[in-house]
């Protein structure tokens, strides 16, 4: 355990699972950075202690966190989550974190390459060495063995089915700033062999404001094989309005892996969320950080929820449309309890949501 | 699991074993202070890569190490030993790491106070918050919980049987300099409540040369309850003579927790090692860490080895009995294959040896 291996995990018989799969865990990271979430990020640590909390009430939970910030993040947190020191650059485990593979015995993790949403061209911020380190850490400390692929990619930038299936964005993933070494098909090969993934499906674009480049995981979820939530405005004047139809478009007239046409739940965004003078303010102001200043819209979504076991934990933003949305989801998967996160406007103004903070753990045998 | 708790080991029914029962594996810190280890660190590192690996043949090992120097201990080390990433003040972990205690089913971490040997009244460098925060992080990183008690100790400072014996120094348990706040009697119930140990033996003196004040573990060890190895000399101008002496005596004329006499087996010390000028001027200087100027002399004993599963790993010097001395430790444990650390100089410049660098977790159901 705890090697670097050499082969794929197509050729091993791994692949990935869906998220909607039995997890071991679920693993985040601590918010810290003055220039990403303001006040010193205070409310943002509130805002992921309420969301850790949340998920804990389903599964394990680790969060990562500096040596600097470990003794604030442990008092801050309930003993039952785990508390790690784990260097990063910041605090979106689900982008630079490790994507696991399961066989039905053992779990392993694809380490892919991350570049802060973009490197020297449009990335959010300088280094991201850390952050780029968290994968191969992830596995030490479960003493998993790792496979490395020389090919930038984010964890919400993908949606799979665990059956074959992967949706992504030509926006994010086949944008210059992420892997101009590579063709379309070079790409495919990759997603391929180390997702064991046979169907790729290519949206055009993602979420508009998420500064991202388009990552899947605000436009769109699985929750359960072959049926999607997907993100949703009726207001033509709304810049998400094209993309959303589109993507409606295109998937419904698409098959997945294993043939099946695509049952499509229209899910309404909130209302778009602009950031205030005050909030601005509360940020440290540092060179090659992306600004956030007064008036930024931030895109935000109810479809950036996370899948724990027997729960759907989500964003909630302060919004008219909170509390119908959790009675949809809940509609749409009885099998689970749906909880909010209350704080997601502080989330999000640091440029996530509750999805783009924490990474699963599938179990050995998640199915 | 995670949580802190309130009651105390012995009410809990859990106790210390004995470092020859068996073990979940071993944790070790990287040395990276430039002021402790010369010429960067970088000759002890690979005395500690050395060590990791030779107990690596026997059990499962952990090293903590910095974000600064993750990438680099995680390349010279190899790939079936774990790089964690836990921040410390230097590289001890047998006296600032957690010391476990179990039932049979579980284990749980006993975290003692840690002031660097002394605090602000001769301790070897300062501050030591990492340090004091290790054992709580192993807690953590493993799931169990922990009790915490008011009270300085280090791991180097005790030997006990597993059996209800503990052996320790007053030169060291009760200077000034670690428990003032602290009578005798305190100390003891601290020892009996958070060890389950019945009977404590108080040895005057430890070694004397390792800036300890007279840690156990330079001094003696035990390799099965009843049975122990004590550093030797016959050389009456050795300043450790005396000591040893003195311990022979004592430790004859008494018994231990189950009323058995003591099998002691006397282990000739190497000859003292002193620091080269060229050893010396390796060395940052650093206001407020102990200085090791040329000449000074580092007592090298063999009895700081570390009993690992089925092995016993010793730290060995350029010396004369290096040799004679694996051969005795091998007639004395034929149960156990016994392998030397060729570079236990590097070690000892540094101001330990191979039991100081290391601390078994025993495991739940160990005897």
């Amino acid at each position: 355990m705890g090697k670097l291996l050499t082969t794929t995990p197509q050729e091993d018989g791994f692949r990935m699972p869906g998220e909607f799969e039995k997890h071991d865990g679920c693993w985040m990271l601590w918010p810290e950075r003055p220039d990403t979430f303001r006040l010193g990020a205070k409310p943002a640590q509130q805002a992921f202690v309420e969301t850790a909390v949340a998920i804990s009430h389903f599964e394990r939970i680790t969060m990562g966190v500096s040596a600097r910030q470990f003794s604030n993040a442990r008092s801050q947190l309930p003993s039952h989550i785990r508390v790690i020191e784990m260097s990063s650059n910041d605090a979106w485990m689900r982008d630079c974190g490790p994507i696991f593979v399961n066989n039905g015995q053992e779990v392993r993790v694809v380490d892919w390459e991350f570049n802060a949403w973009g490197g020297l061209d449009e990335g959010l911020y300088f280094p991201w060495d850390q952050d780029n380190l968290v994968p191969r850490k992830v596995a030490e400390l479960e003493w998993l063995d790792r496979y490395q692929v020389p090919m930038v990619l984010e964890g919400g930038g993908i949606a799979v089915d665990g059956e074959g299936t992967l949706i992504t964005t030509t926006q994010c993933v086949l944008n210059p700033n992420r892997n101009p070494h590579l063709s379309l098909t070079e790409v495919e090969c990759y997603l391929q062999r180390y997702l064991a993934v046979e169907k790729i499906i290519w949206l055009p674009r993602g979420s508009v404001d998420d500064e991202t480049d388009g990552h899947i995981d605000g436009l769109c979820a699985y929750i359960r094989p072959g049926e999607l939530v997907l993100g949703w405005t009726d207001d033509k004047s709304d810049p998400q309005y094209e993309i959303n139809q589109e993507a409606y478009e295109m998937l419904c007239g698409e098959r997945d892996a294993r043939k099946r046409p695509f049952t499509i739940h229209k899910l309404p965004n909130p209302r778009p969320i602009y950031v205030t003078a005050e909030e601005s303010a509360g940020l440290d102001m540092v060179e090659g950080t992306h600004p956030r200043p007064e008036g930024l819209c931030m895109g935000g979504s109810y479809v950036n929820f996370y899948l724990a076991n027997g729960g759907v934990v989500v964003p909630l933003y302060g919004d008219p449309a909170d509390r119908p949305t959790l009675a949809t989801l809940q509609a749409l998967m009885p099998e689970r309890k749906v909880v909010g996160v209350q704080s997601g406007r502080e989330i999000l103004l640091g440029g996530g949501m509750v999805h783009c903070i924490t990474q699963q753990q599938p179990s050995p045998n998640s199915r």
